[in-house]
């Protein structure tokens, strides 16, 4: 895994090795950190269902995996049967997080491989199907580590860097999108330091990003969401990463509730605000923030703190779990085919030439 | 107590009944509403220390009845040796929140006046002792009401109000101070919605707010704090109100960390930004913001929640307790001597027209 984060501690997200696919177990970080092998294709759809490898990219790769981990019993079958034991797997395993594109994304893309592939027998299709799944997880590990080298020159020597949520390496297979920045400058000794938002409800950046980076032996410190402004207001911060979930054609941003504020407040005090994703992220279907439908998620993350109710009973509370931060406040893009700046409508259309939504 | 909190259903944050001090316990609320008679100056100065009463008015108002409570005994000295005694028990009551500035200032309000009293004997001191008590009490009472009804023509029906952190009826012994014109638009029938930040690190707006404003009827919606600036993009906030524990000349104010977040997502969406609080936290001789000293408390408190940890071992961790936010942010400050708007230097020194910085 020449590319996970470079002298990190942290195990790589997934693995595929001896014919198994290894999971790092990301509910139980960071108070642990277990990897644990998944025998099976339940055991598969259980570990994305219950959030154990969780973020767009690594779904995506982990369900390629889980395709081969259910077609590995199969492997005597004649071709025909295979590819038929094949679709139910892959509808299966779509079922895990019905929400997730990247998931069915890497499941068409494996079935579609497997329908096409030059191959008279089940072991043959497997074989191609285990190929074909390197090759997403392997192009997954090139895009973070396109956009962390792109991204890298926005992180000088002595830069307080502010994150948001955790588009880190535990939301990827390779050195994430938003991290991979950091990742690439701590590589090269360039010194500088990290504020990670704890990014309530769910504490990813806590949880998930304070643990990464520190295990990395990047210089990461940790605040409530709360505090990054004041942060800003002592000069603490000189540039803002943060990922996306969806990128409208107009640069407007969908991203973990909390990154709007962020955003305003970078504005407030003239610091870079930067958001960093693959280019399959910037959905130019969808013309304006606006058009993006945020997912309103129930009130108990919100009434409670780490599994302890924290608020009185019968409270009502409001939970979207992601916001939209509009193009003005965005300073650019960081894809792994350059950063894209303002006027984000043109520039992000010249991006596919052909005309082509992603 | 007629000017609790309209028909709540909340107890009284303290009360002096049959000679005897009762606190409501803030550590156990939300979850437990446990009222406890305190018996013993040992018992009102572990109450103070433990943050078992809390929030400055109140915490006055406990130590002036505390020291009742440690003079009872001692009723039957002759007058000299009760004011040695009643000293000692003053001195002793400091201890217990050393910067809490409310709490010397009662104490020594109580001693001033037990030395002046027109009192021949221990017992006669004792009385004059809870009559100031009493005065002080309901001296609080009246200061929230007074800010309450100033700012009571803010809320419009319809509203949505936003408020952050606990400076409500259970940080003073009346209707608290951001939630006074709250608690009077109740009271007149005005219907509107209030948002209660959780207010990390110690969820002061998700344990006490989002209670008191439930208890006593309000239409109250808990928000972490990084869900604000949404609601405010969705057009669900027209007005904030906060708390401040100290505003300088200038009309800088420092309150609760994320005020400062607060105020420039409320100038970002064009919605008004008012603090509340009695004319005496306006400390004229503190010239601007920057000249408050702000406290930076333990990483713990960020990288864990009652206990449990949410972040790494070893993680670094900023905790500064308040911040600043610039009078330019600030819409107008609510006291009891009416509602003070920019320029703010000008219009707080109007205010004491001898000049005295209070």
């Amino acid at each position: 895994m020449a590319l996970q984060p470079h002298t990190s501690n942290l195990p790589p997200t997934l693995e595929w090795r001896d014919e198994t696919l290894y999971l790092l177990d990301q509910t139980r970080l960071p108070l642990e950190c277990v990897v644990e092998a998944t025998g099976t294709v339940e055991a598969v759809w259980r570990a994305i269902h219950e959030l154990r490898v969780r973020g767009a990219p690594a779904i995506g790769v982990a369900a390629a995996y889980g395709l081969c981990v259910a077609m590995q019993p199969e492997r005597q079958a004649p071709r025909g049967a295979f590819l038929a034991r094949l679709e139910q797997h892959a509808a299966y395993l779509d079922s895990a997080r019905p929400t997730a594109v990247n998931l069915r994304w890497a499941l068409e893309r494996m079935l579609a491989h497997a329908r096409g592939a030059e191959a008279r027998t089940g072991a043959e299709v497997y074989e191609a199907l285990v190929a074909e799944a390197t090759r997403i997880h392997h192009e997954d590990i090139e895009l973070c580590a396109k956009i962390g080298e792109h991204g890298r020159s926005l992180i000088k020597a002595g830069s307080g860097v502010l994150t948001h949520c955790n588009a880190g390496a535990l939301a990827t297979t390779g050195i994430g999108t938003a991290t991979a920045p950091l990742y690439c400058a701590h590589r090269d000794g360039v010194p500088f330091r990290v504020y990670a938002d704890e990014t309530r409800p769910l504490l990813q950046g806590a949880r998930l990003t304070a643990y990464e980076l520190q295990q990395a032996g990047l210089d990461v410190t940790l605040i409530t969401d709360s505090m990054a402004p004041t942060l800003m207001a002592q000069g603490l911060i000189d540039l803002v990463i943060v990922g996306t979930d969806r990128v409208a054609a107009n640069g407007d941003v969908a991203n973990k509730i909390g990154t709007l504020g962020v955003a305003i407040a970078a504005k407030h005090f003239g610091i870079p605000f930067y958001v960093a994703c693959p280019s399959s992220t910037l959905d130019l279907r969808t013309a304006r923030g606006a058009d993006i439908v945020i997912e309103e998620r129930g009130a108990d993350e919100v009434a409670q703190f780490a599994g302890r109710r924290t608020a009185p009973e019968g409270i009502k509370a409001r939970n979207p779990a992601f916001d939209v931060t509009p193009h003005a406040l965005v300073t650019g893009i960081v894809t792994e085919l350059g950063i894209v700046c303002a006027p984000f409508e043109d520039n992000l259309a010249a991006l596919f030439p052909t005309g082509a939504a992603v």
